[in-house]
């Protein structure tokens, strides 16, 4: 099988799993006991803790682990919305049109029902947000402004140090969903100057049921689930050890290769491209041509409906996506490339394959090949429109 | 070592990280992925999702999987509570004393921040609820009651199914945190006509990091984390299908042998009573004396830190604690015990110990020793008070 999704999910890496599986047997403690269990389960969570911050360049505390990125982005929002309102800093909120779900869902959501007022940046036909649009829509009463690193359906590269910068000056907390960028960039804080930052780990070959928030300190924040004090009281419930110890090696494999992969996967990714544009006909990229994440490739096929490629491809051994994973099973166009322009009819042509560690010149070559024939045997068959 | 911890939480059970290995290596799709590797996820997912809905007796819609109890916890009753409000039911709130914090302090914070009332159940000595208390606290406006199975610091077991035919009655929606049952008890929902109920996989032998909250259907809800339409659009978030089938297995297994367990443990905790009683002075029982779970045993040993003893057991090789693993770390005297009208020069001296699979009688008869020995050692150091 060729796995051509890797923006949806990747395999765990052995050496994370390898490092989990202790704290699944006989390091089982609950990190708040007081015995040698809990304090081993404690000793766990705290080099946990005490990587991911070296690798974001914060401090320990400045970390919290959660339960995956969805939950990360819906903790900054929901909570630093309300914590900002209680101290009377306003109720106006800034995102980008085409974030993932889980900030846009969410900020629709704090206005809808929660007498929030939302501004929703809109993007160019890359997919880019402009710092100058985000400007434009700051206001006396902005609160918070999240827009992401890397978009996840077309993998465009968001211009953060940018935006942040000029969050910065006006004194709001800027928060990003880095989701897709932890494999191939950096994701020092203090060098993008965001104030919270979400990550998951089954994006960089870690476990799923695991996330970060990054938060920044002195930024103020209502947790989203109450109980124990765990997390510094920002976020209750048991710690998920082997999980966050998986996530941490995960992340630190994943940062410490991110140059050298960032290169093979874009001359990879190049490649197919280059194949797709040249072997399909009536096809062309979507995203932007050059900042875009390095394992990212995705078109609009013209005139066809997406779900009979993907269908053939999967056939073919060939794993491949249209817009985002999470919404995959909904029958609306994707929010992203309406907000970029594309039209209806060719969104339900929009076919994304992303690549990985395990992708290699040879899986790349057959996935055209697969593409080609699949799109080539549906136009014998009168199945591409005009 | 000898582990008397398991209201802490507990190992992982070899079946259970055998059927989830193949989770984190070749079958690691998304399970919102429509190829191979998707399906496959997908697959577990559903398979998970009817075993646990098999046990529970209720539908596989009415399962939602989450991160641990505190979510499925706060997920009851924020959602139920934000839900029944917009709906124009009602502001009131009703909790017992003693439940665990994700309930109690989720509850308050629902009053302090969130403009809902809330009235507390008293216990009585044996921090057990009475059906009537909890029936004079009913308002025309109570919206949501939730009541603890089993209570995790002192193993007092509460009238569920009573409370919740009285709420039934009275169309009221009625939640329960079953953490520290399913080891031991039934969790048939239509047996015990709840309408929530909470678990958490690490409780019985599963992985941390994984949780359930069963809703009956019609049920309001707000979900508490938005994005993505997983587990029917109550609980966004990519789904740790691992964890999740972990939870299963787990579940699976302890429900199946909960009669025989059931029995085996509570003849080893009825000894290692009997055993505390006979040979530390000036100590008495916590909790129902019946009404109790099978596995736990706890005490108020009067005049002493209850700190140097647990360090004394865990020198000795045995693994204690007091009140709630959750609170280890806080200062304040257990809201349970002062709930139970125990003074708090008596709670400071509050031992917790809680046998499990591993535990046998050669186990229980060493921990006596071993307290017997700290206790003993303590009081010749003047370690003992009046």
């Amino acid at each position: 099988m060729i796995y051509l999704d890797h923006a949806a999910t990747t395999p765990v890496d052995e050496r994370v799993l390898e490092a989990m599986l202790p704290y699944f047997r006989e390091q089982y403690g609950n990190p708040s006991s007081i015995h040698a269990r809990g304090r081993e389960a404690a000793k766990a969570l705290r080099q946990a803790r005490a990587t991911v911050a070296d690798i974001l360049n914060c401090t320990p505390k400045e970390i919290i682990f959660t339960s995956c990125a969805t939950e990360s982005n819906n903790l900054a929002l929901r909570g630093i919305a309300f914590a900002q309102r209680a101290r009377g800093r306003g109720r106006h909120l800034v995102v980008s049109a085409v974030e993932h779900k889980a900030v846009l869902v969410t900020a629709k959501g704090l206005r809808d029902h929660y007498g929030f007022d939302l501004s929703i940046v809109p993007v160019d036909e890359y997919g880019r947000v402009s710092a100058d649009d985000v400007a434009a829509a700051l206001r006396e009463d902005t609160i918070l402004v999240s827009v992401m690193y890397a978009n996840n359906e077309v993998g465009t590269v968001q211009p953060i140090a940018e935006i942040a910068a000029l969050c910065r000056e006006r004194g709001i907390p800027f928060h990003t969903d880095a989701v897709q960028a932890a494999n191939y960039f950096s994701l020092d804080v203090e060098a993008l100057g965001v104030d919270a930052l979400s990550l998951s780990a089954h994006k960089f070959y870690g476990p799923k049921g695991v996330g970060v928030l990054y938060l920044r300190s002195g930024t103020p924040l209502w947790p989203q689930m109450t109980g124990g004090g765990q997390e510094h009281k920002r976020r209750a419930g048991t710690e998920n050890v082997a999980g966050i110890v998986g996530l941490a090696r995960a992340l630190e494999i994943a940062q410490s290769t991110r140059e050298e992969e960032s290169a093979r996967v874009r001359a990879l990714r190049d490649r197919l491209i280059e194949g797709v544009l040249a072997r399909v006909s009536d096809v062309y990229l979507t995203g932007h041509p050059t900042e875009r994440l390095p394992n990212h490739a995705s078109f609009v096929i013209r005139g066809l409906e997406i779900q009979g490629v993907l269908m053939g491809l999967d056939m073919a051994g060939v794993a491949a996506s249209s817009g985002s994973a999470c919404t995959s099973a909904a029958q609306e166009p994707s929010h992203v490339l309406t907000a970029m322009g594309i039209p209806h009819l060719d969104a339900v042509g929009h076919l994304r394959l992303t690549l990985g560690r395990e992708t290699g010149a040879e899986e790349v070559a057959r996935a055209v090949e697969a593409l080609a024939t699949v799109v080539a045997r549906m136009e014998r068959e009168g199945m591409r429109g005009g």
